[in-house]
């Protein structure tokens, strides 16, 4: 087990990191897409989605294993790698909202087609450019890209407190609604959770970045994730 | 760093996480009672709670890069120690939905007290039964215990749709109670968050014990959580 295999290896474990990342996001557009469309077969697609995800989590864990028993890892790179094996949990569990997500738009599809006054796609793209940053905050190493990803936060609570006031509003006008309101309500709780996973994300980065520069001085905390 | 110095680490890594995983019951526990009881103290001792959950998270965290930095564990150590850091996150997402719960709790004591035909308590005892037998499978290396978890996940699933049918219902005929049947709804929710929590450690656990049997024998798979 040479030192160049193992900085393979840690290339590797980063790629289908990034992957897995590529994939839980698309599972979160094709689940709005399939709000907006009221189109089954895109929520079908997220269920399909779902088992590749699931695969894909299997794989990162086991190489991060292998990585850590092939030699004795530098600090830096065993809190590399812990941290891959933390995010890509929380990506698996994006995987697993767009789901909950694609579920209830199978259930949406067959109320009558009403129009409510709250943005889902738009709080749906703030929450996937918190997960894109999210992951790119730790592949550059920028605890100042997971500290924005965290103000994002606040933003989509807000949002998501906005939807809730103004859905169960309508439940009180237009009771007829309540069911499709509930619906949307409960999405918008689920992309509420994927901003919350990518918060996770983006501590586990600040957790791991600093973590890095107080035990080690800043040419060591560069290898770990530089070709 | 002598073996004995890493097992005795090993220990405490043990020792903590079930520390860990009696909090983050409590909270839950906590959580509820302030529902039961409409009792606003009690919420507050839950968001107390949190910060000391937040504060043994790291803990374990630093704990477990220490031993993986210590020596050259074997890959069933490993596995062990990567599997407790898992469950760590899961189970500080459990106090956060203790927090979530107790927050709904708040808004629940300024309504009308109106009783609702849904028996949360009783969900909650389930969910609570299913975090402490993924902690005792992780313990006590049995993966059946783990397997039982799984099926009360089916459970705890169908509990929530029924309150959520129960619910829904109630909004219709009741309008007037929309709004307390909308935070019972999500306090369903949190639990099967909670519940969902549970079955991702008891997934750690197979994930971890089958492991450990593929790749090594029963001897090896053993002292990495015995005494």
């Amino acid at each position: 087990m040479t030192r160049t295999r193992f900085h393979q290896g840690l290339e590797e474990l980063k790629h289908k990191l990034l992957a897995m990342g590529g994939m839980a996001e698309e599972a979160v557009d094709t689940a709005i897409e399939s709000f907006r469309r009221r189109d089954l077969k895109l929520c079908h697609a997220v269920f399909e989605g779902e088992k590749a995800i699931n695969a894909i989590e299997r794989e990162i864990d086991e190489l991060a294993l292998d990585l850590l028993a092939m030699q004795q890892p530098m600090a830096v790179d065993l809190r590399f790698i812990t941290a891959v094996m933390k995010i890509n949990a929380d990506l698996e569990r994006v995987g697993d909202q767009a789901v909950n997500i694609a579920e209830r738009v199978v259930n949406i599809i067959q109320l009558p087609n009403v129009e409510l006054p709250v943005d889902v796609p738009r709080m749906a793209a703030t929450v996937a450019g918190m997960v894109r940053r999210a992951l790119e905050s730790f592949l550059e190493e920028k605890a100042e890209l997971a500290e924005a990803v965290l103000k994002m936060d606040d933003i989509v609570d807000r949002m998501d407190d906005e939807f809730y006031a103004v859905l169960v509003n309508k439940m009180h006008k237009e009771p007829e609604v309540t069911d499709l309101a509930l619906d949307v309500l409960l999405i918008s709780r689920n992309l509420e959770r994927v901003a919350d996973h990518a918060t996770n994300i983006a501590e586990d980065v600040i957790f791991w970045v600093k973590g890095a520069d107080i035990r080690h001085n800043a040419d060591h905390a560069d290898h770990a994730v530089s070709e």
